[in-house]
């Protein structure tokens, strides 16, 4: 059996979860047939008018059997390690020999191209193998280090085959002898968090108590005074690996400004933030750190209650691809970025597995159906890095302030980090379903598949059916291999106001244990009992908080788990001019013209009449001067859907001309 | 008689024009008692805890009385020549001799640091003497020139002494031998535009028509291709004088993206952009150049049509504190420089020569009205540079976008145009009033004034007297010095929706000609004929045009020429939880507890009665579930009084509750 999960992991391995919906399947198809074969052309730079990747190019120079200089960014390994770890999660549900070939060839590229004593970094080591570890803070050879250590585990979890996992282990080894507390090693931590993580799978796996210390020794280094990377920038001579000049570090860019124990709110880069607070979700778990689990705490609620937009995007501003502060969630210059709203998912999963409350798998569901599968096109093959909940076309064309929201989604990016995060991150979805905690089984998303668990020594076979997201009913039939008393939780999410229907082989339960947002079922079960879960699904009108000025005055529409969205094509420009009643009913009927069959929301909008009949050479007239506002029929699509279609204005939230609360 | 003004101006001469006005009258005090000795302490370097200047430092290095080294940007000088002609304009129209002999003392040193050539310049003659002419994108000389051009003329104007004026004709005599299109001459212009206005002002008191060539040069040479900045940035060696590594220039940044005459879209940096369409409109009225004269009415229209914002700023993105597309007015992130919109005032008034059309005038008091008076504060001390319609001073502190938007006004700045750009323009107030064309006085501004009209051989003295800009009453009594017909035009401002009332020695008239925006009044004038003008000044709300998609659902409100604002201290943040009808009638009272007793606007705004209700803990609720709005009272302030009080948030344009139309 290739399970080596450990007891304290409460997922489920991802090979004991067969993904079979009617939503997701496709998206595993698109991801299996499309995304990774696109990306891997991505990686070998064979995208007409792309821009390169130099991944493989510069992982051939590395390994001796190509010549050339280094191509990219420094950072350029890390997505060829996710498309790896992409691959890895592919082959551990659905073997393909073809693909474990591709993969054995260039993790075999990737193992020669480490050096003797463990390291592997291709900029370095074609590029600058001098300057190795002189800048921590802008080169990320941790950061490529820890996706490679992630792309191992995931490959030898699937494959059971040892030797990419052997070589991160030397790497991890090797680094171990570089890094640390002890004098003559190095009292740093990575510019861009990411190892910290790593180490903790790949302490996981092999049980070697050194790399779970050593993700620990970068977590409680980080923010400690004097700061590291000030230190490390006078010593190499203030100077900045990406721009001239002196460009002093600020510490709050990569959360190094505070200890984290005693950090509140959420600074600086958004994705370092959550990769380095899934880390710390990850060893207050393993090592039972009460200060850090209330760090992560805080740190939750600040991201989620204050700085998350309603896609679960996070990041507000492109200006460091940062967190901003409390409630400032502008929509047209957002950054949201793939990447951030990944790390959210991780994070989420990691607290899930800490402590079982909904909110943070509500959280995980918001992002993955809006931010994250909205990033990628319904034809697998393009990417939003920004993704806005505002899109004004000519804005984003000529607005200096706007250059990183694209009105479309594009082949690939110079800095391409994202593109293999929404691989990995859906190949692996089966691993966000279900956690196990001592008897109970928690059911966290409602996704059809069929999984197994091992739980106390007995092993329950889940069989999943549902017609969710675009629609509420979930059935789950439980066949343990033996009769036996055990707790089967399940989700309410947040987006259901009213109290789910339970009904156990057909008999309706009316009271309902619910803790923590988990309904809370405890009996002795047969095999084959089957449990029917009906969650009512209504179109909801969504007002922000009112310190969220942005949205002042606006709603946004939501049903299950997805926020919806207007689009030019279905509407005019300019979308601001259209307002709509929120006490109004608004019809979800199934789209037949959509790819994936949707369900889209019909209504009624007002359109400001002067839109085109004023004049445009009067910017600005007297109020009341102009004709009465025009209907028009309202048509919202799901967010995730935006942008496949004519290129246009979209827009997540509305103007409301109704003001009865 | 000091009045040397050339036929060809239709602008009184300033000394011609004494304002006695109720509005106006206390800043001309104020310019003189407060703001003129402020900043000639800042341009010494004695104002505590603010920048320093460094422009006296510089002229004394330069002039051989100190020694040290050159201090601030490349383009200190400008501010101090700014500064002279605000002390020239206000000698002009009140003589005092102890500020006269500090300007001549100062005007000493400008001519010591003159050079044997006539190049006059610290920063090139005290830190790169080998460096002039080298980076005429990035270094200003011509922009400097033009300013001390600007100061030379109205010091010979005001006091008659011709030494400044001299020595700058000898600076324009050799920037003649350096410039122009024959051979051995740089075939190139100004990186920031200035010099061609300065250069008609020139040839209007010497009536030397190479002045005026010249000017034509700058302006006829910009945007031909090659672009001569860019070939300028290859020789020098692909360096920048602002920032390390290549820096290709932006030909739309300075406007030479294309030949000034093909021009209809206001592109790159604002300031730059007024100040050459000033003096494309100069040079459309002295030589009868139609295509000009045609350029400037597009880019008038493009400005003011498309890109203004309703305080008469313009430049809506901080990047290249530049215009950025049409209709993309985002309040909270505008620039709005002051400089800008005094810049735009030039050109209004340049247009207003060139044709008498309302419209100009309605610019022109918008923008004087609203943000040029509005970025100083009620001490005299206090400066924006940035003018916001919207702040929220958390963001402005945090927000990495929002840099540039201070909730307060500031002593002074690095860059510090805008403090003695505003100090010239208030001191030039009485050249904006009146403007004569052959037979017709044209009166533009209703500012309390005597003026001295010298028209076709007649002396024609005018008193204005009015309770505008509070109220609209104007009573003007014309006193030719004998029994004359001429043509006296009143304009009806755009913010005047009835038909002015017009009596002329207490007799009504009610059929008014009424010709691009003027009251046309042919008759025999007596000398003490009384015209009265009334004006109704009703509170209108204001909305925007709908491609405008910052104010979509929003209302401004303005009261005769004033703007209006909300601020924190008289309501509640966050200001966008509240809300207009915009049908209610507004009182308008005079508020004697404000400083000049302003007309506060008084009304009732509606409060989400969920701002504070609502638990921090929930960014997103369900639309309709929480309590009804509250009322509270609105309290206006006009626009250019705000940040006066407590800081706090502050808004002009307010959502409505009511979208009747």
């Amino acid at each position: 059996m290739k399970n080596t999960a450990k007891p304290e992991s409460a997922t489920l391995p991802l090979q004991d979860v067969q993904i079979q919906d009617t939503f997701w399947s496709s998206y595993m198809d698109l991801v299996h047939q499309v995304v990774i074969p696109y990306q891997w052309d991505a990686l070998n730079d064979r995208i007409p008018d792309a821009e390169p990747s130099y991944a493989i190019h510069n992982f051939r120079i590395a390994a001796g059997v190509e010549q050339g200089s280094y191509g990219g960014l420094v950072f350029q390994d890390s997505d060829l390690a996710k498309w790896l770890e992409a691959v890895a999660y592919r082959l551990a549900t659905h073997p393909d020999p073809a693909l474990e070939e591709i993969a054995d060839e260039t993790i075999q590229f990737i193992i020669q191209a480490q050096q003797k004593d463990g390291y592997i970094n291709t900029y370095f080591t074609v590029k600058e193998p001098d300057k190795r570890w002189t800048n921590l803070h802008d080169c990320h050879e941790l950061y490529c280090a820890g996706h490679m250590m992630e792309a191992a585990v995931a490959y030898y979890e699937a494959t059971g085959k040892r030797a990419f996992l052997h070589a991160m282990c030397r790497f991890a080894d090797y680094i171990d002898t570089v890094f640390g507390p002890d004098e003559g090693k190095i009292h740093g931590y990575d510019g861009h968090q990411e190892i910290e993580l790593a180490l903790v799978k790949l302490y996981r796996v092999t049980g070697e108590q050194r790399y779970l210390r050593l993700s620990q020794y970068f977590i409680d280094a980080r923010g400690q005074q004097p700061n590291f990377f000030i230190e490390e920038w006078e010593q190499r001579g203030r100077t900045s690996h990406w721009v001239p000049g002196e460009f002093k570090p600020d510490p709050q860019y990569n959360q190094s400004h505070l200890p984290v124990r005693e950090q509140s709110t959420a600074v600086g880069h958004a994705v370092r933030a959550v990769y380095m607070y899934s880390a710390m979700a990850d060893l207050a778990r393993l090592t039972g750190d009460q200060a850090l689990a209330e760090a992560c705490r805080r740190l939750w609620n600040n991201v989620t209650k204050r700085q998350m937009y309603i896609t679960g995007g996070i990041g507000s501003t492109r200006i460091g691809e940062a967190f901003s502060l409390d409630w400032n969630l502008p929509n047209e210059r957002v950054y949201g970025e793939t990447c951030a709203s990944i790390g959210l998912i991780f994070f989420a999963h990691r607290m899930l597995q800490l402590e079982q409350k909904a909110e943070y798998a509500d959280v995980l569901e918001r992002a993955l159906y809006n931010n994250v599968i909205g990033s990628m096109s319904e034809d697998g093959k393009h990417y939003f890095y920004v993704n806005p909940l505002e899109v004004w076309p000519d804005a984003c064309a000529k607005d200096p302030e706007l250059p990183h929201v694209k009105p479309v989604r594009q082949k690939w990016f110079g800095c391409s980090c994202c593109p293999p995060n929404v691989a990995r991150i859906l190949a692996s979805l089966g691993t966000y379903i279900y956690t196990v905690n001592n008897d109970t089984i928690y059911t966290h998303l409602f996704v059809g598949n069929k999984a197994k668990v091992h739980m106390n020594g007995l092993d329950v076979l889940l069989k999943q059916e549902t017609d969710s997201p675009w629609n509420g009913n979930i059935r789950i039939t439980v066949t343990p291999e033996r009769a036996a008393a055990f707790r089967l939780a399940l989700r309410v999410p947040g987006w259901c106001k009213e109290q789910p229907t339970l009904r156990i082989n057909g008999q309706a339960h009316t009271t309902l244990q619910v803790v923590d947002g988990y309904c809370l079922i405890d009996r002795p079960w047969q095999p084959g009992d089957v449990v029917e879960w009906v969650l009512a699904m209504e179109v909801q009108f969504i007002a922000a908080h009112p310190f969220m000025r942005a949205n002042a005055g606006k709603v946004a529409i939501q049903r299950g788990p997805f926020v919806y969205a207007l689009e030019e094509v279905d509407h005019a420009a300019p979308l601001a001019s259209l307002s709509i009643n929120p006490t109004q009913l608004l019809t979800a009927r199934r789209d037949a013209s959509l790819p994936g069959e949707p369900i889209v929301l019909e209504g009624i909008l007002h359109q400001e009449a002067s839109a085109h009949a004023l004049s445009e050479d009067e910017p600005y007239h007297v109020f009341g001067t102009t004709s009465a506002p025009t209907l028009m029929p309202l048509r919202a699509v799901p967010y995730f859907m935006w942008g496949n279609r004519n290129p246009g204005e979209m827009a997540v939230w509305i103007r409301t001309n109704h003001n009865d609360y």
